[in-house]
């Protein structure tokens, strides 16, 4: 018998409304940007939610802080604990700084530098590991042992699901209603709360997901019905890369329309017009979101949809191959 | 006997106001932004004022659509005419097609195509020439005996002037008062027009011209008291190579406390902390400005000071050497 795909007891509306009301103080509240050229080229009326302008960079800061602030005292006290070497490691360090509670960060020894410097400025302590997931669990297994640190998974969590989702809620109050929302799909907690939002606050906006196609596990596990893990994925979107846990994939199952892959020269090409036309610095994720608008013209031809930017932590020194 | 240098007499408080009333519907009032890193960084308070994110991307809209809008409807049916390979050219191509006129360009025949693109989505009609000033200045006088179109200075104007000074005056406006304003120095049109606003607007604000030493006529002429023109530019702040006009440099010589140089390293790391930290795409000379502030500790620590970032014009494809 087939297991059932049930999305999460503690996803609810009132949920999702604490969790905007509790974060509200710790978080940039940021702009809705439009841009008639992207719109023209797009063909579709867009509306950005900038969490390129978010506190360290990206929307990972909204889930991490309503993930601390849902700890009890006693337990934050002890500090928290993740292992990452993205977004979320930066994020769970300054969500952490700013509740004067300790952050563990598991990271790969191989991590960019400039990524560790990046989570030491904001505080975070880096334990390195070998760059095995198996090295990373067992050292992140190690430092709750040794700490008595919580774990705080970056995205298969309740409460960082529900954070994430306050930035499609602030984004629905500032300019909806929308026919579409769309939100790239690495672990899935942006994407979920995003269709969640949708769910609960409005009657007729669907959810898109946005996937590299050289890192479709999303997509992928939507046609077999069941969670299939991301190997060897091949993509500039590093955020991206990830496999959906088993309380992300049950909302996204349910509530989104449908998953969306875009090849890495949409990507780029994407990235290119955000940065040339709006101005603004987006990494490679967050353009993925608009490359699937671009690349699905007849489900958005004329539609007014709303893009979540995810993040602004564009690796400068890469070779971006944009031209 | 020295020549007299004296601010041209079309540069009124009242010129001001009404430049700002007749350019409101045509252009963006953009937005004011603070990023505490980079206060942190260069030891006081800064409020950027987003010129990128003007039309065509550069603050060049405010004075072309100015000058435009002071010609008699029959100069205007004749077209305009400029030779610019820079904003400039983009400015008053956009500005003639939002008044239903036709824009000349002279652009030198060796112009990245980019921009030579940039101009046409304008409905900018360009005219190539050899790369020579004399070149460019015979191939200009030769299209307005040709069509009977009107030259328009990019900078040397008095209403071009003024409409550069709308950039100052709105960021006073929104989040004034300062102790200084801060705008980098090609021609000098906007820090003439930074300068003017902070004299016409405020009692105690300060202006201050950032140049790059590798271009640093302003410097030069402020220190010889004349007119120094600009001989062999170095540096990667493209839209800061021109030299200064005989209605510029009168402003910048009276109104000015200082014209501050900066080197092209300390350019590229104020681009980098732009680019990184605000999340904002800006032109090697909007950084300028900021160069000069980190450059100049003693002179801004601990005040408010209000910086023009004047464009967005960054060119992709170039090797910036940011890291």
């Amino acid at each position: 018998m087939a297991q059932k795909i049930e999305i999460p007891k503690g996803l609810t509306p009132d949920a999702l409304v604490a969790a905007h009301e509790r974060i509200a103080a710790y978080v940039h509240r940021t702009p809705v940007l439009t841009c008639s050229s992207i719109n023209a080229w797009a063909g579709a009326a867009l509306f950005f939610k900038c969490e390129n302008f978010q506190k360290m960079g990206a929307f990972k800061m909204r889930g991490a802080v309503n993930a601390l602030l849902q700890l009890p005292k006693e337990k934050l006290e002890k500090g928290v604990a993740t292992h990452s070497s993205g977004n979320f490691a930066q994020a769970l360090a300054l969500s952490a700084r700013l509740l004067g509670a300790k952050a563990h960060i598991v990271m790969p020894s191989n991590s960019p530098s400039v990524k560790k410097a990046a989570v030491r400025s904001y505080g975070g302590q880096i334990i390195e590991c070998e760059p095995t997931l198996q090295a990373r669990e067992d050292t992140l297994a190690q430092v709750v042992a040794d700490t008595g640190a919580t774990f705080v998974h970056p995205f298969n969590d309740e409460n960082v699901i529900l954070g994430q989702g306050t930035a499609a809620k602030e984004l629905i109050e500032d300019a909806g209603p929308f026919d579409y929302l769309v939100a790239p799909v690495g672990g899935g907690g942006l994407c979920a709360g995003t269709a969640l939002a949708a769910r609960f606050l409005t009657k007729k906006t669907k959810t898109a997901g946005a996937e590299p196609a050289g890192a479709d596990d999303a997509w992928q596990s939507m046609q077999a019905g069941r969670l299939i893990p991301q190997t060897n994925p091949q993509t500039i979107a590093d955020g991206l890369r990830t496999s959906l846990g088993d309380k992300t994939f049950p909302v996204l199952y349910h509530l989104t329309e449908t998953i969306i892959r875009v090849s890495e020269s949409e990507i780029l090409e994407a990235l290119k017009y955000i940065l040339e036309r709006m101005k603004i610095v987006v990494e490679p994720s967050a353009a993925v979101a608009l490359a699937a608008v671009k690349t699905d013209p007849e489900r958005f031809r004329g539609k007014k949809v709303g893009i979540i930017l995810s993040g602004g932590n564009l690796d400068l020194s890469q070779e971006l191959h944009v031209y």
